[in-house]
C-alpha cells in the first residue's frame, strides 16, 4: 500500500458541525448514568487541494458538543496546510504532533474533550486515505504490510506490553491466511448483538415485544441495561431470560453506577440469571476496582466488559494487564482515532483478550464493523466469543449505512469509514440553526441554545 | 460554620478570562514535554447580586486556554441564577451536578479540559464563602465541623477506600489539638522547596547561582528537571548535588518523558547521586507502570512523586492503593476544585501517604498553601517528609501574592483562596487583546492569535 502521491493533496479546509438528533424525546439510549441523551455528534469534513473530502466524527450525548467542536476548531492549526500524503508517510508522527503539542496538552492529555476532538479529525483523515485509494477502510488496514500498518502507531508508554516489533511479528504470523478470512467475511459478514430490548426507559411489554422482535432476526446476545433498582433488574433481566430462553446469552450494562463492593453485591445477586458479562460495573477510571470485580465474579462465570470511556491506550493497556477487562469494548471515537485504537486491538491480542466493540450511538456501528472486519483478518483470525453491538438507530443518516441481516454486519463496500452524512441530515440537524431544530425550538420540545451553543453556529 | 444567609447572595453574573504571560520567551518552566510554555490561566470572576465577588483560576500552558475558557462558558448555566447559600448547603450536591450532568458528563467524564473548567469555576465558589466568612480559605477548612467539612464531598468510586464516616472519624481525632497546631503555622509557617535550580532550559553557570542563592535563602529541597538526555542529566545533577552538600536533599522531575523499563533503568543509573524522589516518570494515566517504578527503586530509596497530572479522584484512589506513588502531588486546579482534592488528602491520610503539593505556574503555590495549612492543622498533624513547592513567578500579578520566607510560606491572612488578579495584569494580559500582547504581536515575539483563540475574546 504505498502512500498517495503528493499532487492535489494539500489541506485547504476544514470543517466542524454540531449535529445533535432529539432522541431524549423518545427514551431510546437511557441507562442509569445518562437518563436523558440526545444522540450527537462533532462532524468534522477535510477537503483537498484536488476537491477530494473526507469525513470524520466522534460521538457525544448532547450538552457538551459545543465544546468538542470548538476544540476542533482549536485544533485545525495542526492540519491545514498540511499535505495529506505527508501525514499517511509518518502517521504516528503527526499523531504525535497533534495529541502533544508542548503547550495544548496540559489540557489533556490525551483524555476527555481534547481526546474527542483528536478522534473525529483523525477519523475524517483516515476516511480520506481510504477514499483516495478507493477501498472501505477495513480493506485498507488488510492490504498494508505489518510494517506499514504499525508505522501510524505512537508506541510511546506502551511497550512494557508491546513493542513495534512485538506488534509487527503478530500481523506477519496472520498475513498468509489473510485472503481465506477476507474471503469468509464477505460471504458470511461478523456477528452482532443487541442492545435494543432493555433500555431502562422501556417498559416491560415493550420489552418482551423487543425480545422476540431480535429473536427473530437471528440474534443470540441481548444486552439489558442495569444499575438503578435491584428489584427492578431482577424482573427485567428476568423478563428478557425467559424469553430469550437457556441457550442465548445474555449481557447486562450498569453504565458506571456502582462503587467497587456494590458493584460486586449486585452481581452476585443477578448470577442466577447467567449474565455472560457485567459492563461498566464501576466508574471508567477504575483499573483496580475492575480487576478486584472480575476476580470476585470470576467462580460466577460472569466477565467484566469496559472501554467506551477508556481514555486512552494507557488506560487499556493497565485494563488488559491487570484482569480488569475480559471483554475489550474499543470505542471508535474516544481515543485518537484508528492509529490509537490499532495499538489496543494489538494489545488485547498479545494479552488473550476478546474485543467486543462499542457501538450504538452516532456512527459508532458504522465505524467499528470496519476495524473488527480488520482484526479477523490480519489479527486475532477468530470470532470466537467476539461481537459487534448493533442498535438500529440513526443509520437513516448516512450514504452508507451499516447493513445488519441475520444479526451479522454485512461487508462494507463502498470507500472511506462509512461516516458520510446525508446533505439533508445536516440540513435538518445542525445544531442549532438546522430546520429541525428550530422547528423544536419553536414548538417548545427543548430551551433553546446558550452562549457557548451559539457560538459556533 | 454555619452557612450565610441566602440575602443577596444569588450568582448573577460569572466572567471568564483568557490571562496569559509570555514565559517561554525566558525559557523558564521548560521541562522534557512541555519545551515552550506561556504560563496562563482561565480566569473565573463570580458576582452576586450584593456586589460581592469570589475569584478562581485554573493553570494551563499557552495553547489550549481558549479551549478551557471555552467549557467555562458552556459550564455557566450549571451556576448562573443559584443562590451560592443553597451551593454551599449542599456543595456535594452542586459539585455533582455540574460534574455529572447526564449529557455532558461523556466529553469527560471528570478529566481534561471539562474537569479544568470545573475546577475554575469551583475554586471561585470557596474563594467567594472565604471571603464571605472574612477569612482566608485555610482558617474556613479549619474552622469546618468535621461533618460540615465531608458534606462537600462527593465519595462515588472511592468508598472501598474511605467512606464518609472514616473520614469524619480520621477529622474527628485531630480535633483537640486544632488549636496549637494553627498556632504553630502562624508562627513558623510551612516548608517550601524550590524547583528553580535546574530548568532544562537553564545554563550550567545559572544552576550553580541559583544553587547559592537559594541555599542563602535557606532552602534545603532542590528539585531538577531531567529525562531528555542522561548524560546531560548526570552532569546537572552531580553540579547540584556538589553545590548543595550530602545533607541537603535531591529531587528529579522527568515530566512523563519515559517509558517503564526506560525510567527503571534511567533512575537507577542516578542513584548515586542520592534523589529523593523521581517525578513523573511516565505518562499520568499508568499506574500499575508507576507501582513497577516505584517496587524497582524502593532498594535504592528512591520515591515515586506523582499527581500534578492526575485526573481525578479515582485516579488518585489508584495511585494511593498500588504503592504506585510516594509522594502525593495534588494539584489545585486540574481535579474539581478544594471539594475533591479534600477526598485525595483524605485518603493519602488513610493510606499514610505524604501530600507534597504541585505548585508554580500561575497561582498554585498562591492557593496549595491554603490546602496543606489546613492538613497540617486538622488532619495529618505533621509536617514530617512534607514540603510545598516553590517557584518565585507570576506573583507580582496576585493582590495577595503567597509569601516565602526563611524557605517557609508564611500564613496567609487575607480573606479567600489569594487568587484575585492586580487590574493592570487583566489590562495587559489579557489574551490576545490585553497591550502587552498587542505590543508583542506587533513586534514579531509571537504569531497572531488563531480563530479559536479569538472567539473568546
Amino acid at each position: 500500500m504505498p502512500v498517495p502521491d503528493r499532487a492535489g493533496l494539500k489541506i485547504v479546509h476544514i470543517d466542524v458541525k454540531d449535529i445533535r438528533f432529539p432522541t431524549s424525546l423518545g427514551g431510546h439510549g437511557s441507562d442509569a448514568l445518562h437518563t436523558d441523551p440526545n444522540y450527537s455528534c462533532a462532524y468534522v469534513t477535510i477537503t483537498l487541494e484536488n476537491g477530494k473530502q473526507g469525513y470524520g466524527l466522534t460521538f457525544t450525548c448532547g450538552r457538551g458538543t459545543e465544546v468538542v467542536v470548538f476544540t476542533i476548531r482549536a485544533l485545525k492549526k495542526f492540519v491545514l496546510g498540511k499535505n495529506a500524503a505527508d501525514i499517511f508517510a509518518d502517521f504516528a508522527g503527526f499523531w504525535r504532533a497533534i495529541t502533544n503539542d508542548s503547550q495544548m496538552r496540559w489540557i489533556g492529555p490525551e483524555k476527555g474533550a481534547v481526546h474527542l476532538a483528536v478522534a473525529a479529525i483523525l477519523n475524517s483523515l483516515w476516511d480520506l486515505w481510504a477514499r483516495l485509494e478507493n477501498k472501505p477502510l477495513w480493506r485498507l488496514l488488510v492490504d498494508m504490510e505489518p510494517e506499514e500498518l504499525v508505522s501510524t502507531i505512537d508506541f510511546r508508554y506502551i511497550t512494557d506490553v508491546i513493542t513495534k516489533e512485538e506488534a509487527i511479528k503478530l500481523l506477519k504470523s496472520k498475513q498468509a491466511s489473510k485472503k481465506e478470512r477476507v474471503k469468509y467475511l464477505l460471504e458470511n459478514g461478523y456477528p452482532a448483538y443487541t442492545t435494543q430490548v432493555g433500555w431502562l426507559g422501556y417498559s416491560d411489554e415493550l420489552v418482551k415485544q423487543l425480545c422476540n422482535k431480535y429473536l427473530n432476526l437471528g440474534f443470540t446476545h441481548f444486552k439489558v441495561k442495569v444499575g438503578l433498582n435491584f428489584e427492578d433488574d431482577y424482573r427485567r433481566c428476568s423478563a428478557v431470560r425467559k424469553h430469550i430462553g437457556e441457550d442465548k446469552f445474555l449481557m447486562v450494562d450498569a453504565n458506571q453506577a456502582w462503587g467497587v463492593n456494590e458493584a460486586i453485591e449486585w452481581m452476585k445477586k443477578l448470577a442466577p440469571l447467567k449474565p455472560m458479562w457485567i459492563e461498566e460495573p464501576t466508574s471508567p477510571d477504575d483499573v483496580l476496582g475492575h480487576a478486584a470485580i472480575s476476580q470476585a465474579l470470576k467462580p460466577y462465570g460472569i466477565g467484566v466488559a469496559t472501554g467506551e470511556m477508556c481514555a486512552n491506550r494507557v488506560m487499556f493497556k493497565q485494563f488488559l494487564q491487570s484482569g480488569g477487562m475480559q471483554f475489550c469494548q474499543i470505542d471508535s471515537a474516544r481515543i485518537g482515532g484508528v492509529n490509537e485504537i490499532l495499538a489496543v486491538y494489538l494489545m488485547a491480542e498479545k494479552l488473550n483478550v476478546k474485543v467486543c466493540p462499542h457501538a450504538g450511538g452516532v456512527g459508532l456501528c458504522e465505524m467499528v464493523q470496519h476495524l473488527q472486519y480488520w482484526d479477523f483478518a490480519s489479527l486475532s483470525g477468530t470470532m470466537e466469543g467476539r461481537l459487534i453491538e448493533y442498535v438500529d438507530q440513526q443509520h437513516e443518516h448516512f450514504y452508507d449505512p451499516c447493513i445488519v441481516e441475520n444479526a451479522r454486519y454485512i461487508a462494507p463496500k463502498l470507500p472511506g469509514y462509512s461516516t458520510q452524512f446525508l446533505p439533508e441530515t445536516l440540513q435538518k440537524y445542525a445544531y442549532p440553526n438546522g430546520s429541525e431544530w428550530q422547528r423544536m425550538f419553536e414548538e417548545g420540545l427543548f430551551s433553546p441554545p446558550d452562549e457557548a451553543e451559539l457560538a459556533n453556529a
